[in-house]
């Protein structure tokens, strides 16, 4: 494993002159770019790897600098972030940093009350309960002034980072945002969002249109802090279908990737990489693949030689990993990231888990994952 | 909608010489078997209809009849199954009966104390933890001691039914009893019985073989009490993906069937259909179509033309409407029904929703969709 020099107390170095924009500031200069090339489908001397949640409560420093803090106070703390980003690489040889932070500060911009209950999850004050609530969303969004706390801590954590590996920015996609907005939190169903569908169809587009809104200059802004590819989640997929995921999901999934590419151009910004993640959303492999995203993730339910049929070659798959296969013996995650990369084949792959890392795993374990994948992808190049 | 004459002052007409087997026992003679032969894969006039969870707390009557009762002291009283069971066929021409009952009375059986908590769910006193929890599982089962009561509350309400729609019994899968076991309830991960699979296969496998071993008697003695057909509720198998699937929920699915059609030919009873739903079980359809079951249930994620495509012509399908479809006015859920029967197409199709009718919703929607599928169905064959 390799020891980082991911200190605190780094300068920033010559500006990078790679795949990722930036507008006028001097970052480090990218020294890993393999992510980047497997993201833009090019071939890489291994396969590169990151973890969804590698910055998570399973490491005992995550714990330690987020002891006796409120979550979103945390993820508006440049610092807190930018360490807690850090944290994962330190210990593990990652191709990718992914910023700490939450897709539910978006809701907060738009000025939902969200805290995050211990044991519950995240829970909202007063959602959306009736079309007419549509109208206590504070619109337009300032993102300057309402996340720019998120921008702050990807330009510190792009600096700290050195140039040892690309920082990816997120983002959840509309649907899967109004989903916790309708219901106030998680929920085994989404039925009262999924009620809006059905009831009232104008009312939820009219919502899906203004997150869209909020959310094309949010990502366009994280590029223009450091960020040199950005991932959106959909994770509330799993509760659409064909029909629903059709109407109230991928138009606006489509239109963020259209948008956002377009105002990278206008704000002379170099493209990134965009990567979509449905959570079970198996049903429209097709059509993500064809939504204006380089990359889609899939999950574990997807047998990744089957997902590669169905999307073709003009995207790079990212996944696949059972995240509970990390509680297996060392030695079996070795032979699980072996079947997995045998499955991928040789088109561009970006491995990950199929889900986060949960709280109760062994770092030891996401260490062999990653060693795993780095060991044998290099092995299948050399056949 | 027909109002029926399912009244308890019945009493028992001539026996039933149709496909549902029973044990010297005298059952009105079947009036309406349309579910059973479309169950059986032969033609009808119009596609049979019922919902899962078609008994529950969206009916007036039904928390009216449960009132003050804890939830598995009414499981345990054949009188209020037997009532519960009835209730909606009172109101919609349902083409089946599903007895009123759960599928953790098994893990009960087993000698685990399971309650249910409002607003939480199921909750187990002391989950396995540990692979020697096994060894406090009550084994061998003896089953007409321990679950006689459903065998009970399925005799008394086959006479109750007067022959008017056929009576399906059933139970969980293993790996979904599993699952719960070991969670000690709902979960939005099941990580815990995922780290048993990964971590102790063996002790998996015996608890699965246990759980088969109880489930087939169980559900031999449900035929011989007089039920006329049985599912099978995999409805975790959206945590395992095609591996784990393969591994550790296939092949007792297929084991039941396999089992239970021998131990119905022992007690010289006459076969009844078997139905499988393995709900999020998307990646297994071509295996669940040759498992052993003459019905393959789906769920609304998976497009019914595809589904059929990939189990081929030799099951009969059931499903998929979206549950939260019945949030729809009454007239869009008429044009659901229609696209949902002409995705089924001509093949034998049992209509129902992907998953359970939810508490909040509206029974005159629930009429709507079982009149829509009634009416449309016809439509098609007169074409």
């Amino acid at each position: 494993m390799e020891e980082a020099s991911l200190s605190s107390s780094s300068s920033p170095r010559s500006p990078d002159g790679g795949p990722g924009g930036d507008r006028g500031q001097a970052f480090p200069k990218l020294q890993n770019d393999t992510f980047l090339r497997a993201a833009w489908g090019e071939a890489t001397d291994y396969t590169p790897v990151w973890c969804m949640r590698q910055a998570g409560r399973y490491l005992k420093e995550f714990l330690d600098t987020r002891a006796g803090q409120d979550f979103f106070s945390t993820c508006r703390s440049p610092e807190a972030c930018c360490e807690l980003t850090l944290q994962p690489l330190r210990r593990f040889p990652l191709d990718a940093a992914i910023i700490f932070s939450d897709i539910l500060v978006v809701p907060q911009a738009l000025g939902l009350q969200v805290t995050m209950v211990p044991g519950k999850g995240p829970t909202f004050s007063a959602p959306l309960r009736e079309e007419q609530d549509l109208d206590r969303l504070q619109t337009p969004v300032d993102v300057d002034q309402e996340l720019g706390y998120v921008f702050q801590a990807i330009t510190l954590t792009r600096q700290r980072l050195e140039g040892r590996v690309p920082l990816i920015g997120f983002s959840g996609a509309p649907w899967t945002l109004m989903s916790y907005m309708v219901e106030g939190g998680g929920s085994p169903t989404m039925a009262q969002a999924k009620r809006w569908l059905y009831q009232w169809p104008k009312a939820s587009h009219r919502l899906l249109g203004l997150l869209t809104d909020v959310l094309v200059p949010y990502l366009v802004g994280q590029v223009a802090a450091g960020a040199q590819a950005l991932q959106v989640f959909e994770s509330h997929a799993g509760h659409l279908g064909p029909e629903l995921f059709s109407e109230f999901a991928l138009p606006y999934i489509r239109d963020v990737a259209k948008r956002v590419k377009a105002g990278l151009r206008e704000a002379g910004l170099a493209p990134v990489p965009l990567i979509i993640f449905a959570k079970d959303g198996h049903y429209a492999l097709e059509e993500l693949a064809q939504s204006g995203y380089e990359v889609v993730g899939i999950d574990w339910k997807v047998d990744p030689a089957l997902a590669r049929e169905r999307v073709g070659k003009s995207v790079t798959l990212q996944g696949n990993l059972d995240p509970c296969a990390l509680y297996a013996s060392e030695d079996r995650i070795g032979q699980l990231v072996e079947r997995m990369l045998d499955a991928f084949g040789p088109q561009p792959h970006i491995a990950n888990l199929g889900h986060g890392i949960y709280p109760d795993m062994d770092p030891a374990h996401v260490g062999a994952f990653v060693e795993a994948v780095h060991r044998h992808s290099r092995q299948l190049r050399r056949k």
